[in-house]
């Protein structure tokens, strides 16, 4: 992600799938796509191979909160910790300062 | 990693590798024992595929500045740049809030 004017917040969520992957790929890319029209969306960074790491920006903790309330959204998690996770971990915090080569 | 009390930080390090990899993974398990070691590391979580990204964590934004200006950790970043990397970006965050499933 190109650097935004700070203060900004980074959400870091770390998971651990579940054997059952049925329907993960096409609610993941819906929930990406539905990520970026959000009010206060900045950016997202996504790996997984053993574990997962999503790292998305907002603009301010009000705009992680409405897209964590979000009722697609909602469903989405719902479904993640009937199915599709064995464990994830979401940690809300502030940029305070950054650098890149 | 399991949940340390809070206020601590995080470090978001996104990467892209360079098509020149040697003697890159011995430099990265060694910067891993030698991170662990460093006073304030609290864990860390890492993953690579298309891009890499490593998110390390501690109690205080002083370890983390330590921890950066490590004479060998110096020699990692140096080479990193001159060999590794295409591009790496670093964020220091505060962890506001978590919570896990």
């Amino acid at each position: 992600m190109t650097t935004p004017r700070q203060p900004y917040y980074a959400v870091i969520f770390t998971s651990k799938q579940s054997k059952n992957t049925t329907g993960y790929a096409n609610m993941a890319k819906k929930m990406e796509i539905l990520a970026k029209q959000q009010d206060g969306f900045l950016g997202m960074e996504s790996v997984r191979s053993n574990i997962g790491i999503t790292v998305s920006y907002w603009a301010s903790l009000n705009a992680i909160k409405q897209w964590k309330q979000h009722s697609e959204h909602v469903l989405a998690q719902q479904r993640g910790r009937a199915v599709w996770y064995d464990w994830y971990r979401v940690k809300i915090c502030k940029v305070e300062r950054e650098y890149e080569f």
